[in-house]
Formats: structure tokens, C-alpha cells, sequence
């Protein structure tokens, strides 16, 4: 019988890189379910780069954390109890209630999902849930690609990024150019997430680089998981035009100081480029058409997936490091 | 009887400012008219800060000059000559042939204007024509102006800040804030502009300024003519969702070292803002528009005017590295 959830709870606020100091582990008891709850034992824990940003107390299209409060986010479980019509112990649910290893609230807050045969469930945290979303929407709303267009991802190696090469190609991109921080991710990139040209940013600056690879011709479209000098080679060999997706900037995420932009600004005015910071929660209306489009392609085999997988709930705040280190190859999934 | 023309020429990009070795002034005869051709005195010439991005041979959404070509641009003259059936003698026209006291071309190089009484044609080379246009289309179509928008706009006593001020205020912005260079243009802006607040650059840093004015309330739209620390001072009090239109860095026109951007682009992500680069001659289809508003609210008198007058061709140089310098409040104009 479950009585009880052990949760991770930030209690300070980190300055540069996250410490064990800045979050607990708590046992709480659980409450007999009330009418129209459910409880849920967790099998996947999502950690993201973004939940970095929500550790700070600054002003962001998404609210911080609350200290003293678990740390929400991605999760996917199973229904243990339920005094809900529409859950069945054993369905398989998703919720945004994060780090825990039970999860026990009203039924609204769990959407039970299909199971896909052969696949494991921790994919509703990747491609086939917000990350394949991120990526969908960054490329079709906010950078607005085209068919036949050039396209750079920096972080290409991670969630974000293998799922959004891969996206790129199949809405009609002519060259896919990624970047990744090491010989092996970048092998990956070209042999199977279907990269043109995959650049170690650690080999040389990745503005040299980029700028070797394409500066003849050109992106149309950059998709932004890392910023700093990444943005700042991207803005050098944009064409007339082009739009940036700004998803992240990973790079500057545990900085203490402040780091200057990139010093090639002017080109967005001479080049007419646009450049947008976006997150997925402004733009939920866009979720049918990406499960639609992603169930179409991923059932078709046409979507390739890298999981990291740690073990442990006790590990999800080392594994939350690590992501941000670059140490996963496609999403970073904590299995309980 | 004209048969000569004075032109101004570039015969070399200028590294940081322009000097007067930069360009040369010859004198060309003229010849006779050829069927389907006019010729035009020119009595307003147009010096603008995008011509300086135009004399450097670097990739642009415009064209770089050519050296030793005559610097093209706006003027306004008047038709001394004429083989064209469409344009008569003493006809005020507009044209793009830029320094030069005589032009002489195909006559679908020359605009026909409409004289309006009590007013110098020279507002077509200002508020009435492509300043006018630029800061209408920034606001509409580029920053996406909506009704009760708080307004940032840098360089406001310029001849695009000038007349982006007011048409923010027409078009429903909420409050209209301005930054200029001494306290006399912004006592103008506030007294002749209808800015609500004008800030002196001078004075203290902008960003401090911009943050101690409306850092609670946040700017929704930024008008940008300056660049640097101005784009830094925005991207500061930003509200979620808000848009930039980046029309000129003028603070990097003549600089020859590389300047960092601002080390604040992380808001472009976490309050998903747009910052988007623009030229008019990529949105030419919206100049009908502009030109049946503009007229209305220019005739219903709604439009305050600033011009700074040089006279003279050959103080057209002086009168460009003038307005570069922030001299000129409203357009710069040169009169023949």
C-alpha cells in the first residue's frame, strides 16, 4: 500500500551552478483519496534545461519555483488508485506535478496516454511529448521554415535538438547543420538523426567553424538551444531574412556574470533577420497539429530517438546536472 | 541653360567616420534629352544614417554604393526639361538619384508630387515620404503596434523618431517614451511630440534612466534607431511577448572595433520577445497605406515637423556627418 511520496524540494535559490545544498528530499504522508483524485506511481521523471531558469526569482514568461515546494515538471506514471471515472489503475498518465516518486492530486491534472507497442512510455517526456513539441513548434510558428530552407541547431545532440534536425528534414529543409560537444554526438548527428554537417564546437570556435561550413551559403533559419557564441555564428552567416528560434541559451544558464551578446548585432537590421525567444506554454493551441503530425511520422519509423536513462529518484538532481553539463545524448530521463 | 551637373561621389569606404577623402565632386556635362527623358533641378537632397551602412562593401539587405559613382538617395527638384509626356515643366518630382544639383534620366526615375500649400516639398524627403514610411511600418508591421502598447523609441528627436512618437500615439499607444541627446529635443518632445516621458542620454546611463522611468510598467514595443545600450535598455524592462523594430544602430555606424551586444539576451527568451530587423524596400507594398494615412493626419494637422536646414551642394558631406552626429533635430535636409 502507498502511504507516502518522497518528493525533491528546492529550498534556496542557486547562484551559478545548482548545488545539493539548494534542494531536499522530504517523505510526506498521503491524504485517503478524495472524491475525483487519483494517485499515480511515477516510472519517468523529466529533467530539462529550462527548470534551471525557474530555479531563479526573475521576471519570465514562466513563473520561478516556489521555495519549500516540490519541483514540478514532466512525469509519466501509472494510475495505482483512483476514485476517478475516466482513470483505470494501470493506465498510463502524464502530469506536469514533477520530482516525486508518487504523485496524488485531482484527476484534471492526469492525461492518461496510449500505449505504443515496442516503446517505452518515457517518450511522452521526449519526442512525442513537450521536447518533440518544442522543437515542432520552434521550427514551424516561431522560425517559420520553408521548404528548401538552410537550417542550423546548435545543442543538435540533445532532446531538443535530435528531435528538431530530424523535424527540419521532414517539412522539406535542404541542409541540416548541427553542433554538438563531442566526436561521438556528432557522428550520431550524421549517421542517424540524417544531419548534413555536424560541427564539435569544442574542435574550434564555432563561429570559424560555421562560418567554413556555410558562409558561402547561408542559413535561413537557426534554431537556439545554447546562445552565446553560438547565436553570435549564426547572425554572421544568416541570408536576407532570416528567423531565429531562440529555445534556449543553455550556455549562459549557470553564469554568475553577466556575458556580453554577440558583437555582430548589426545584422539583424542589414539582413533583415528576426529573432524569437519563445516557450512552449504561449502556444498549447498548436498541440493537436504537432501529436497529429508526430504520431504520423514516429509510427511511420521515421523519427530516431537517443534516450539518457538514470536510474534512481535519489539521482533526478544529479541527472538534472549532468543535462545541463551535456552529458545525455537526446533526452535525459530518470527511470524510478 | 543647364548643361552641367555637380555630383558628389564616393571614391572610398570610409573606415570609422567618413572623411572628406572619402568622396570628390566633379562636374559632367550634360547630355541633350533623349526621347522619354527629363531633367531635373534639385532643391532638397536627403541625407539619412542608412547611407553610412551603404558606403561600407559588406552583405546587406541594400546594396552597397559603388565607388566612384554618384551617392545615391532621396531629393526633391523641380523639372527644368522635359521629353516626357507624363511630366512637365515646373513639376515638383521625387527621385532616388541622390547628391547632385542637376539629374537627368528616363522619366520613370521621377515621381510627379502634389504641391501642398504653406509646406516645403522637402516633407516628401521627410515625414510625407520614406522617414515617414519607415517609422510607420516599423510600428505596424514590424513591432505589431496594438492598442494601449507603452512605446520605446531611441533617437526619438531624429526624423524618424520624431514621426514614429506620433504615429505610436495615433495609432492607441498608452504611453510614449523618447530618448534623445540634449535637454533642448527632449523639452521638444515632450513640448512639440507628445512624448510622455524624454529621457537625456547625456545624462546618465540609459539603461539606469530607461529602468528607474518604466521598469515597473515595462515597454510592450521598441522603436530602435540607436543600438548598444539603448537595445540593452529595452531588453531590460521588456514586458512578456514585446517587439522590436530594429531600423538603425547608429551608436556602431562608424565604430572600427567590434562591440559587444547586450548581456541581456536571455530576456529574448524568458519573456519570448521579438526583435526584427527591417529596410523599407522590402515592404513596399504597404506604402499606398502609409500614404493615405499620412496625408489624412498630416492635413488634419496632427503632425508637428522638424526640419535642420543646410544649404548648399557642397555642404551636403558636412551636412551627412552632421546628422551622424546627432546635430540635426528632425530631418536633415540639404537645400539647393
Amino acid at each position: 500500500m502507498t502511504t507516502t511520496s518522497t518528493q525533491i524540494q528546492l529550498v534556496r535559490r542557486p547562484v551559478g551552478w545548482p548545488t545539493h545544498d539548494d534542494v531536499r528530499t522530504v517523505s510526506v504522508p498521503l491524504d485517503e483519496l478524495a472524491d475525483g483524485e487519483v494517485r499515480v506511481r511515477n516510472e519517468f521523471l523529466s529533467v530539462d534545461p529550462y527548470m534551471r531558469g525557474r530555479m531563479n526569482d526573475v521576471r519570465s514568461y514562466v513563473a520561478p519555483f516556489a521555495l519549500g515546494e516540490t519541483m514540478t515538471g514532466g512525469a509519466v506514471g501509472r494510475v495505482v488508485e483512483s476514485r476517478s471515472a475516466d482513470h483505470a489503475v494501470g493506465d498510463l498518465v502524464l502530469h506536469q506535478l514533477g520530482w516525486r516518486d508518487v504523485a496524488q492530486a485531482d484527476a484534471a491534472a492526469f492525461r492518461v496516454l496510449p500505449a505504443i507497442e515496442g516503446t517505452s512510455p518515457s517518450l511522452y517526456l521526449s519526442v512525442l511529448g513537450m521536447t518533440g513539441f518544442t522543437a515542432y513548434l520552434g521550427l514551424t510558428r516561431i522560425a517559420r521554415l520553408a521548404e528548401g530552407d538552410r537550417v542550423f541547431i546548435s545543442g543538435a545532440a540533445g532532446a531538443v535538438g535530435t528531435a528538431a534536425g530530424q523535424i527540419a528534414r521532414l517539412l522539406g529543409a535542404s541542409q541540416v547543420i548541427g553542433s554538438a560537444g563531442s566526436d561521438e554526438k556528432t557522428a550520431l548527428l550524421r549517421d542517424k538523426y540524417g544531419y548534413d554537417i555536424a560541427l564539435n564546437y569544442r574542435d574550434a570556435p564555432i563561429r570559424e567553424q560555421l562560418n567554413a561550413a556555410v558562409g558561402e551559403t547561408g542559413i535561413d533559419v537557426y534554431f537556439d538551444n545554447v546562445g552565446g557564441d553560438h547565436l553570435e555564428a549564426a547572425l554572421d552567416v544568416f541570408n536576407d531574412g532570416g528567423r531565429a528560434a531562440l529555445c534556449g541559451a543553455i550556455v549562459g544558464y549557470n553564469s554568475t556574470e553577466r556575458t556580453p551578446g554577440p558583437d555582430n548585432m548589426s545584422a539583424i537590421i542589414t539582413r533583415a533577420l528576426t529573432l524569437t525567444g519563445f516557450t512552449v506554454g504561449a502556444h498549447l493551441e498548436h498541440y493537436p497539429e504537432f501529436t497529429a503530425r508526430m504520431t504520423e511520422w514516429f509510427g511511420s519509423g521515421l523519427i530516431a530517438v537517443d534516450e539518457t536513462v538514470v536510474t534512481g529518484l535519489e539521482n533526478t538532481f544529479d541527472a538534472f546536472l549532468a543535462m545541463l553539463r551535456g552529458a545525455n545524448t537526446g533526452k535525459m530521463i530518470v527511470a524510478l
